[in-house]
């Protein structure tokens, strides 16, 4: 705790008094009492970006899926399950914030139904339909007095394609793209920004470390 | 450490010269490199009973799914990710043991194929087509010189029914049965163990208090 301290107190103020709203982790949809669709995010890449913009002297509230990371110091936490828990959390908390980091791995697809009582395994063969899940990013980017949204692009292929599509489908002003395979469950990342002036790789580091490197982009664009 | 070392050298070795191999945690069925079906398992439960089986004096060899638990003393663990690695770890271990206890809550479905590539959403609407697992411990318990295998079976309702069905149908000598509320991500438990004698409930405890008494159970079932 400590060294927290410590570190926070050396950092550059750049996020002083900026409200930030941001969500980590995957969600978790259920199909019945213990099973559901999720996915590999471990929040790690959240959490550290909460960190360093609590350290740049940002006020976070950090609207996080289930993961088993404790709160880094200063920050506000709303824990939550799935996707649309995950959207009304953030909506609750949305007035007056000026960034919107959009982390967690949220659900595309949630079960149309999910079942009161643990289903049973009976036949061979299951089918499960499946619904699309609110897009929480592009929902808040869309609001008429949206803050500056930042998006992250997890990908396994085409990292440039499709980050830029999501920067300008979405209306964000800055996105983070990483390939999965550098990622996922990590504790280092090697990540490239995209925004209106173009692509600007980071090199590979802990995620503590690009983290920094966000929060000084991102300072950037909030001038 | 030291005190694992000492509660270890106090506990009676009932298992003492016994081979263990157990299976823990929940397993991820990917539908894609970063999605996948899986449940609320923390793999608790099945830790702490590892630890009590090396504390009561046996070699234990657990195969766990995806959890963020550290490895008890003693215990070799190999870690796997889907029922089909897990069954294949266990039926690589099974030569040899005494004892196969099934803890881990093994997803009894996997989606019929996997992306290579990350899926992009379009449709509203997602149709899955899922597979019936293998049943790892009826399998192991098929086996013509089957260990003495323990299921556990975790519920919403109907508990007695269910797990006295389980220990029947899958020919098992002990099923150690729990409500879901009572145990999931928890660090207590209640639970009732059923064997050929029948039913006996267990006071509420701490998961390594009942991995404790499970342990007697079961070593008085050995002899």
């Amino acid at each position: 705790e400590l060294f927290e301290h410590l570190l926070a107190h050396f950092q550059p103020k750049l996020l002083a008094g900026r409200r930030v709203l941001m969500t980590a982790g995957p969600t978790f949809e259920a199909l019945d009492p213990v099973r559901g669709l999720t996915n590999l995010s471990s929040g790690k890449m959240g959490f550290a970006l909460a960190r360093a913009c609590v350290q740049a002297g940002a006020h976070v509230t950090l609207v996080s899926g289930p993961v088993s990371l404790p709160t880094p110091q200063g920050v506000t936490r709303i824990d939550v399950q799935s996707a649309s828990q995950m959207h009304d959390a953030v909506f609750g908390a949305l007035p007056g914030q000026d960034v919107f980091i959009g982390v967690a791995a949220v659900a595309d697809y949630r079960p149309s139904q999910a079942a009161a009582d643990k289903i049973k395994k009976s036949a061979d063969t299951l089918t499960l339909e499946l619904l699309r899940n609110p897009d929480i990013l592009a929902a808040v980017a869309a609001q008429p007095d949206a803050p500056l949204c930042v998006g992250f692009a997890a990908e396994s292929r085409n990292l440039d394609g499709y980050a830029q599509g999501k920067l300008q489908a979405k209306k964000l002003q800055l996105v983070v793209g990483n390939l999965v395979q550098d990622s996922i469950g990590r504790d280092s990342n090697a990540v490239v920004l995209y925004d209106a002036a173009g692509r600007h790789p980071l090199p590979p580091a802990s995620k503590d470390d690009v983290a920094q490197r966000i929060v000084s982009h991102l300072a950037g664009l909030l001038k």
